[in-house]
């Protein structure tokens, strides 16, 4: 690692720069340049395994010859370097494996995809496929290293899980008279909460081994409706359905935004068996940085809400007509378009043909309640 | 400004490296070296202010002679680039101000915090004072786009302006004759709703001017219970009350935290008319890279909630005991201990005395239901 770039990135990279201030309080950290990260290999990787009660390994390609991709590569250590920093009080491991150098460690250790970043916690591996910065990373040890079993206790924390609606809950009851009431659950049940959903499903058989909990989970682990998160954003980008995604964006903080992501849960809800459905919900003002990205790629305006189908392999995509403010698609209006993508009738690569064009054997016209619109389209007659 | 800086920190400045990947859709920008950010000066000035539909300018000091000093200076340049970039299409124009070299054009602008940002947007200025990073300051410049009045159509979107409940709102009602039956408002009648505050105060006089308005809100900006957010935390922390903060560490999503956050609201909500109380309440998930800096600066363990007075000059600080997990405070305890802040009976000052020992003119002995525990004693045990 090259200590010149180090000192040189220090206050950079991890955001933020301040001129002197009077209040003390709110001292982001610099980077102090010591190295912490280990170069993993044979002879060290068992003893690192034991030393920490976490140990994170980033596998990786080998370093390119590229000049440019090699300044990456120092950009994503000193990402590590700097969560090691950060997190230097918790006794958490952090190392790289390259993919060719390490071949052998790679593959006793499990390690599959170059680009993630891999927890070893007690006998157990987590993924994590999200956002490469200091603060997603961080943010993600903290909660690894957090119990991931909550008491509830009353009925404050109760509402707490109930507000949880964007992640997979799981919720057993296992001992104790009161609990339970307002859950209704039967003793050793446990029952799982797909994101948006209102109703759990409970797993069958009781008592449960942890095994069968798992592969319910496994089983599950594809909602309806998910939202995109930093901290497993690849995952779920690279989790497509038949190569394309439904993805909505809709702006939680905003009314219009708010009142079409509640119009989205109300389609998840009445959609939730129907495992060829899964809308990917992007609230912009969790990414800043790809907003603009996203305008310029789909030619949308993102102060709005918009729902459309993007195909991953090229980004290529087209989207709903909601260019009146006034006038968002009813759920059932909203089904009919869904039924439509996963029917094929839209899709993204109808691109210069109109509506009306299209070949479709069932005499299919479009209903007049909605209208697609094809950014190429509008592209052409841009430029 | 140093291009080859610039290119060297490209990928990293914006957070993120991927390596190959298959899918397309997520791709964080990268910086492409090009000048975006003017030097103002007092012959480009105001046709920068008539350019843009918005000006960005970052008020500072001097370059500074020391190195160090001088790469924290180069790297808030790139912020400004990256910003710049990122926002290509939007009409915004960047600039610095140099507080030495352009003290003209500065006093004729009205830019007095050096640090801090100014964004110029029709005949308004707006200061930014917050985490001066690409992501904070692409988000808050796309807030700032957006028309800051929303209509309020239905019910549910009435649904989503309640749920704001974190910020600052007015709300109005000028015609039509639905609207108001929710609220209860009457004809050109405004409230305004503090943060966290369910009943709304109403604005003296009818019709309101602009001006009316814009100072009832100043009157009124400091609310009872405050969220420190990344977009304006160093405005918050500088608007200390007596040079301390009352200090709340809270992480809604999790069900201890998300109760004892209900609890400070109720106490915010029973005080709301006391000016010499405000509490600032830290989601320690809002801010990752702090998160261990405060553990430690505090001698605090952030998985749980806490609240204690911070002493801004010196970072010193005093916590309240509830350590045993089972048992926040009530909202009367709680109030009691508040009460014991703001009379100076617990303050960051008696550190080396114990509570008996405390001089006390009423004879006042410390509650049984609660112990203040003073970091600094800890750390002449720990040491």
């Amino acid at each position: 690692m090259q200590q010149i770039w180090l000192s040189l990135l220090c206050g950079f990279c991890l955001r933020l720069v301040i001129f002197c201030r009077a209040e003390e309080g709110l001292e982001f950290p610099n980077f102090d340049g010591k190295d912490r990260v280990l170069d993993i290999s044979e002879r060290n990787y068992k003893k690192a395994l034991k030393r920490y009660d976490l140990l994170c390994l980033f596998y990786h390609e080998p370093l390119p010859a590229n000049k440019g991709l090699q300044k990456r590569f120092q950009m994503t250590e000193l990402v590590l370097e700097l969560t090691a920093q950060v997190l230097e009080n918790k006794d958490i491991g952090f190392g790289m494996v390259d993919s060719q150098k390490d071949a052998k460690v790679a593959k006793k250790l499990g390690l599959e995809e170059v680009g993630s970043l891999y927890v070893f916690k007690d006998d157990r591996v987590i993924e994590f496929d999200g956002e490469l910065s200091a603060d997603t990373l961080v943010e993600f040890l903290l909660d690894v290293l957090e119990d991931p079993v909550e008491m509830l206790n009353n009925a404050m924390e109760l509402q707490a899980f109930e507000r949880m609606e964007e992640d997979i809950r799981l919720i057993g009851y296992f001992k104790g008279e009161d609990s339970s009431k307002h859950l209704s659950l039967k003793m050793n049940e446990v029952n799982f909460y797909e994101p948006f959903m209102e109703e759990p499903a409970i797993l069958p058989g009781r008592p449960l081994s942890e095994m069968d909990i798992v592969e319910f989970v496994n089983q599950h682990r594809r909602a309806t409706l998910r939202k995109l998160r930093a901290e497993n954003m690849f995952e779920t980008w690279e989790d497509d359905m038949d190569g394309i995604h439904i993805v909505a964006f809709a702006e939680e903080e905003d009314p219009d935004g708010y009142e079409f992501l509640e119009i989205l849960k109300d389609v998840a809800r009445d959609n939730t068996n129907n495992p060829e459905l899964s809308i990917v919900w992007i609230d912009p003002d969790d990414f800043p940085l790809l907003t603009t990205y996203w305008e310029k790629t789909f030619k949308l305006d993102l102060f709005r809400p918009q729902i459309g189908v993007v195909n991953v392999t090229d980004a290529d995509s087209v989207w709903l007509d909601m260019s009146n403010d006034e006038d968002l698609p009813t759920p059932e209006e909203l089904e009919d378009w869904i039924e439509d993508v996963l029917s094929g009738r839209v899709n993204t690569e109808d691109d210069d043909e109109s509506a009306d064009d299209l070949e479709d054997p069932d005499g299919y016209v479009p209903a007049d309640s909605y209208e697609s619109h094809d950014p190429d389209e509008e592209d052409d007659n841009d430029d």
